[in-house]
């Protein structure tokens, strides 16, 4: 290999495909787990949670005692903070996935009307305690890509 | 059940766990995929990247061809830029897991002597194209914690 070519590795170049924000959104769809991610205390914070996809926003729950939630409601009392939303399904082995990043604000859940909506999601946190309050992500920006390798379907 | 009452699941309330450094570093050292959350030209940004754990630092390359990519670098090249990394292991289906925050300045690898000793590690992106810029991330702050549901070992 001369310097300049691309180096050859022991698989060919993965292909590389942009989503759009429909597909983007049914993968999410089919997921439990993502990412949030905000500007907290202590700088940028990520953080795993179960959500579900509720008319096209995101839903998790925080709750009041562990030091993530307090974090984070923290960082959210400001009105709609901007956050990211991530959720991705990567094969290690094959080299292989897709990931998608939702932006927008995080909107507090707070009246009746809403509070009953998000809350036949289904959508539970893992830790304990009173997981009481829903915070809800409606996209300004959606954007993914999945990466396969060639030859596979 | 009545207003007050901590909300029964069908599973008692899971166990958590803060992580030391060190059990933090050991389980980010068994994983390869991990996700780099920076403030990109878009806000806040968070993609799934390959990486190795070399001597305590996080080890991970960026390309020159990807939109990931040039987001990625455009954010970074502001000298020694402030990121955060995210590991974490989770089964979905038993609602347990870790995860693993880190934070900390994130160096451009530009010595040879640097990039041969990064290089040793073997860190490959999935993504095509030259792959030519190691990024190393220095932790300042680590953070981890694991959930557990009661009754398990």
């Amino acid at each position: 290999m001369t310097d300049g070519d691309e180096p050859q590795r022991s698989t060919a170049e993965p292909l590389v495909e942009e989503l759009a924000e429909a597909e983007s959104l049914a993968l999410v769809a089919g997921q439990d787990i993502g990412r949030i991610a905000f500007s907290g205390r202590f700088g940028l914070t990520v953080w795993p949670v179960n959500y579900r996809l509720h008319e096209g926003s995101i839903v998790f729950r925080t709750g009041r005692d562990s030091p993530m939630d307090e974090d984070l409601r923290t960082g959210l009392e400001h009105g709609e903070y901007q956050v990211a939303f991530e959720v991705d399904q990567i094969e290690s082995g094959a080299r292989e996935g897709w990931s998608v990043l939702i932006r927008g604000p995080a909107h507090h859940v707070v009246s009746e009307q809403e509070r009953s909506a998000v809350a036949r999601t289904g959508v539970t946190p893992w830790v304990g305690g009173p997981k009481e309050h829903y915070i809800q992500i409606v996209p300004t920006r959606i954007t993914g890509r999945r990466i396969r390798q060639p030859g596979r379907s």
